[in-house]
């Protein structure tokens, strides 16, 4: 067997080895986000791998419950689960440890999680979840610092090509009920936009057919689908949520006036805990980088919680969408080179690998060892 | 229930949530760590969380089984395991993925781990462990090098009053077998060694015990232990160990000299898998900080696989040995400020805490937000 499907046949599908090259990669971005969130006033927290089911499990944490690991506490007797998503967590701590400081309150987090099963589009079962959570304001303008934020973080650690799409994921189920759609015709209709199958809307028939036919149609480009948007009547609920959605446009087009910013106004798939305006992270070259939104946050569930938004970023595709960092000058030091001159080089920026024996031919040495360079005589030189 | 009460009730016990600046002091002394085992030719890897349980407890893991938890992989149908601890997995990845890797390999690792019970001393049951792996060479200079790295890279973090505290594992073993010593007696001379009991080590009686004695009262400082130990006579597996600590050590006197090293003659718990010199990282303020030491890396077990040596460090008592960051400097950045000033700020250091909306007193805003400075008319000004 190939060293390669051996190495894989070690592990459960779904859960692989970071390699040197990859894991720095991927370490170095982490770090560059989080500074990012930092120097906006997100403090990091830490919650554990694991919690007690009934806590992590509650609340929006309820909708990953079919992809959580559980563990039997022999110390309680009472069952664990393995985290499969941190903003509950975030959400907990905010609303439990931290619920006497003052508001907002800012945090960002950096960690694993892991998944019963991976989906086709994305195999993985254990990722890098690194993000932000923004507890406690409403106002239009925290939906633009967060968006505002994800955006600065991903073209800080170098991601080209980005954009972002927003949607409401409300508006859907506001215009239906507003408009008295039954509840029949609101799943027909739902699973007609997923598809964005326009005669499979207009099939369905009534008010909220034509008004959502007329939004898909108009989804896209942010200015095309605000200007289509706002000469048509809505029902009072989706109201507000138009109200919010040109808000924190306008906001993100005075910050950023170059970011790409498109509209879906019928989406609502992938934000089943989101409770309001809401976006999606794109790189033309990865994909999808991360979702956020607005939500509830709190152990009691979605309808009494405090508002909240922030965003989580798939390390996996941010990694895929920024150009891997040139490799790091290597020195062979050879053996009996003094701990301190290895030091020097150090200093100025040098990796030193230390020869832990006496080579006869210290540049195949340093070759053997992927150095670039060796240390000879008190000089780094090339080799070749 | 106060505040406090019901947030750790809310977790099992030995779990914790890590809050901001704790978490933020955590973070910047784990990226130190790994930038120093970089500079020395160290490159990251990172295994996953869980492995399948037969690969991960077997050789140098089997130590770590009854401190496991177990998951059924309902993909494979198969036990996995969360991992007790990185250094198998790390082993596993240098003797597989690795294997075609010219020697010596040179990996570091940051992660955490899960344990099912805590001990008295340490109650956690996760913690975070950074170490490195040197995997393939014989010298001890490579012993010296792992060594001379834990104490470079905590000195770079902030420990004060660092100490090395060396041994060898085997002479116990070596010394009672090479003298005829009983099994019987043996496991009699290692629990009265344990306890540094000097008359139960008498009492056992035999030429071993003598020796054994006279290692446990020569135990301490470094130089008075090696004299001691010089004049000794030792059966031949003693000698080869007595003879790796005397070259270890003279190569950290002259790469380290103002370093206070102890050794122990005659320690052996902890190191259940280790196979050769070894070594207890000190501080005085927080006690272990870490361990490390020889053994052989590979999936057969103890020994078949390649040598190999590496140190631990438990980071949650490295932290307490560490002074904390002193707190960024935060300003308040009213309502409508650009977010290119606030960004120029950011550049300047600063971190930006946004005024979501306007603020009547915008210097009671800026304290209520724990900021010692505010932006007015594009100045930055300490709040009192």
């Amino acid at each position: 067997m190939p060293a390669d499907a051996l190495s894989s046949a070690l592990l459960p599908a779904g859960l692989h080895d970071v390699l040197p090259s990859e894991a720095a990669h991927e370490a170095a971005a982490v770090e560059r986000l989080l500074a990012e969130f930092a120097a906006h006033g997100y403090r990091r927290v830490d919650p554990p791998l694991v919690e007690f089911e009934e806590n992590l499990l509650s609340g929006a944490g309820a909708a990953m419950a079919k992809q959580t690991f559980r563990l039997m506490d022999p110390h309680s007797q009472r069952m664990m689960a393995v985290r499969a998503d941190i903003t509950p967590q975030i959400a907990r701590i905010a609303t439990t440890r931290l619920k006497n400081e003052a508001r907002p309150v800012r945090l960002c987090y950096a960690g694993q999680v892991l998944r019963v099963k991976g989906s086709q589009l994305r195999p993985e079962r254990q990722f890098t979840q690194v993000g932000v959570e923004l507890i406690g304001p409403l106002e239009p303008d925290a939906d633009a610092e967060v968006v505002l934020l994800a955006v600065q973080a991903l073209a800080a650690v170098g991601v080209p090509h980005l954009s972002v799409d927003l949607c409401v994921p409300t508006m859907v189920s506001r215009i239906c009920r507003g408009l008295g759609q039954s509840e029949d015709d609101t799943r027909r209709l739902r699973a007609a936009l997923d598809r964005k199958d326009a005669a499979g809307v207009a099939a369905v028939g009534g008010p909220a057919a034509a008004l959502l036919g007329t939004l898909m149609g108009a989804s896209g480009p942010a200015d095309r689908a605000m200007a289509a948007l706002a000469s048509l009547p809505l029902p009072e609920g989706a109201e507000k949520d138009r109200r919010r959605l040109t808000d924190t446009l306008a906001l993100l087009r005075v910050a950023a006036p170059g970011l790409t910013v498109t509209i879906d106004l019928v989406e609502h798939r992938g934000f089943e805990y989101q409770t309001g305006l809401s976006f999606t992270l794109f790189s033309r070259e990865a994909g999808e980088l991360g979702q956020g939104g607005r939500y509830r946050a709190g152990v009691q569930g979605d309808d009494t919680g405090e508002p909240a938004t922030g965003f989580t970023l798939y390390m996996d595709n941010v990694l895929r969408a920024v150009p891997a960092a040139s490799a790091p000058k290597r020195v062979y030091v050879p053996h009996g080179t003094g701990w301190a001159a290895a030091g020097t080089l150090r200093a100025e920026g040098w990796v030193t690998v230390a020869g832990l024996a006496p080579a006869a031919d210290p540049v195949a040495e340093a070759k053997r060892l992927h150095c670039g360079h060796r240390l000879t005589d008190g000089v780094v030189q090339p080799v070749e």
